[in-house]
């Protein structure tokens, strides 16, 4: 008889972001002419910047012929990729190898898929809120334990990150295994200090645990002391894996490409005891599970390192990071509680009276046929929050301000 | 202490198509000049035909302009495809509906990560020899048991699929939950027959259990009796998950693109017995562990399905057909057991004499300069046995015959 892994039964059914889609076709259904401007997707606007576009029409015309047609690319990505990978840390005075790289269709798959390299008995910590696939992954793979009352399940650890940490995750008080960090923060847009993600890695020194770093949001860093790569602080290549993307920076959630860094440094264990190396057994499963990336993907990937590419990436992120500042701004006149806006293309604001989000939600569709991500949907503490995201366009973003301007 | 997935360490750390890559190097140092030829790698030559070109350039251009621009894809996939797919398998008078495809980058991950939504006590049936990630995945995600003597592993079954069966996988004595079938077949090139597949079938009906059908080489089917897709069977739907690719039939090896069928009525169990439909758990995972396909991949695969993509995709595949054909019929006159090479590109064939596959893979590499995939590599039972395939240029595959013509 075949079996079903039954963990998977323990998750909602509908995927938390589809279901805002569900609520707001609902909406349209009823007010078909409304003009609604999504403020609560992470997805980006802008199209793709003019150096991409062309490396990626000069990669189609190489396929189109029998001399330059590229058929499997090597698992881990093609060298022209991660050498300027490489040589992009190396800028910033990181070293890590091109042995250490793994490319991918973007961060999403990695952060799911890094639980089955991993045993699974490790102790999972997560924030909360955080973005749910941490949650649903740990769950899917069969290490949450069972549902408690409070909606939290019985294996995790939840990292205490609210109003009164300033929405930045506390050092656990048990004894964790592995910890998802995201910073600049989904949702929260709270980004930490050099000083505040020293403390993880020491943690993760002291405890042999790994920091899975979720930094897809990294090229929205501005501040000096918030680093942009984990590597930046000592000893951080022995506990952490590093998630990039170019979804958020370059704009290519509809192209999929990422990267991930495994240091050969990085150690996990055996129940014996013994070291093992992360990045051979991630290796094992990028050359058994995938057949590597797209090619002009990749190439489209490689023209974001170029001069121009890198001028066109961070005026697509000034162009995010102006609506986000507008978005922070206005919330605050308004006199609401808000977080991140800064180094990040995420806001994350308190609701009027502290009303439930799904609540909130409505208000604001159905009152300002505006669309915002409920905070309860990255967990328990994101209850009576909502989040804003930078990513519409620069005159929606207006309109949407200028329509809940002195309205709570 | 942050713990491995210790059954990764079961796996061999270098994957074995790289370990003929590694061999290949160590013959070009000492031999720069040599002129191998490529007939054993199942990568395809031909550069991407006209109307996917069209399709990429289009959709490229579609992605650089703010109106048309494409962010994150559906999880399952665009409709634009999904109706493609279902429209061709009509055209076949097979009914499947929109929410049973679900589009990926590829067959290879699916046929890995289908292993997470189902349960970890199911009993695995491979053939011997077979595709080598349907065994590996097996081992990595802990349900193979223990090495023993002979290489195989305690907990799979292996279904007999030598000389004697004609290098068909015939049925299991004891009960299997979970069967991976291949067809037309890699390595063997042996293809199925609809009486031959109504009996996996019907065994999985009998049994309540699942198959898992890999018919990336679907486009190679020609004889009338030979299924292009498992749900020509009755009942298969049931029982049975299909996986497509546009691969090896439209040249996407580089591009990246396949989907698999999920039928709604296909049913697993929890171990109390609860039916659970399986369309429901993938679904979940692809929403939490993809942010789907590229657009523009997407659409070049869309491109596929037109009269005149057709017709491209059949002019490719008669290209490596012949090729295949070729080689067939040239061992069959050196008088060595053949099989395959008329519904597949592969060639399946006896060394002279039964010499051990990697004893005449460097005969054919030292003294010919020819590449073929050794036997051995696909599972014990291939020993002794080498796959040529028909992707090489015609020219090559032209060249390599004469250079082994009467010398076994």
């Amino acid at each position: 008889m075949a079996l079903a892994n039954e963990n998977y039964l323990k998750t909602p059914e509908i995927y938390c972001f589809d279901d805002i889609d569900k609520r707001v076709n609902a909406y349209k259904v009823l007010h078909p002419t409304a003009k609604i401007i999504r403020l609560g997707v992470g997805d980006v606007s802008l199209p793709l910047p003019g150096e991409v576009v062309k490396a990626l029409h000069y990669a189609v015309d190489e396929m189109a012929s029998a001399e330059t047609f590229r058929g499997y690319s090597p698992p881990q990505g093609y060298d022209f990729l991660i050498e300027k990978i490489v040589k992009e840390y190396r800028s910033r005075s990181i070293l890590i190898n091109k042995e250490s790289v793994f490319v991918n269709d973007g961060a999403k798959s990695d952060i799911g898929n890094i639980g089955h390299v991993l045993g699974r008995d490790n102790i999972i910590a997560i924030a909360d809120p955080v973005y749910p696939v941490y949650e649903n992954a740990t769950i899917m793979s069969g290490r949450a334990g069972i549902m408690l009352d409070d909606q939290k399940w019985s294996n995790i650890v939840y990292l205490k990150c609210n109003e009164e940490t300033g929405f930045k995750p506390e050092l656990p008080e048990e004894r964790v295994d592995i910890i998802y960090l995201c910073s600049p923060n989904n949702p929260t847009g709270t980004a930490l200090t050099k000083t505040e993600l020293k403390q993880w890695v020491d943690y993760a020194l002291d405890n042999n645990a790994i920091l899975i770093f979720d930094a897809a949001y990294q090229a929205y860093v501005s501040r000096q002391d918030v680093p942009q790569s984990i590597y930046e602080i000592k000893g951080a290549r022995k506990v952490a894996v590093e998630i990039q993307s170019f979804s958020k920076s370059h704009g290519f959630t509809g192209l999929r490409c990422g990267y991930s860094i495994f240091p050969e440094e990085l150690i996990v264990y055996s129940h014996e005891g013994e070291a093992v190396p992360l990045n051979k057994l991630w290796g094992r499963r990028n050359a058994n599970y995938t057949n590597g990336v797209s090619y002009i993907v990749q190439k489209a990937a490689e023209a974001t390192f170029s001069r121009k590419g890198k001028a066109e990436m961070s005026a697509m992120i000034e162009y995010y990071k102006r609506n986000a500042a507008l978005i922070r701004k206005q919330l605050m006149l308004e006199g609401l509680k808000v977080y991140g806006g800064v180094d990040s293309p995420y806001v994350w604001f308190k609701t009027p009276g502290g009303i439930p989000s799904w609540k909130f939600f409505h208000t604001l569709l159905y009152d300002f046929q505006i669309i915002a991500t409920p905070g309860i949907i990255f967990g328990q503490a994101g209850e009576g929050y909502m989040r804003f995201t930078g990513f519409s366009s620069f005159e929606d973003t207006v309109t949407a301000l200028e329509r809940i301007k002195n309205q709570f």
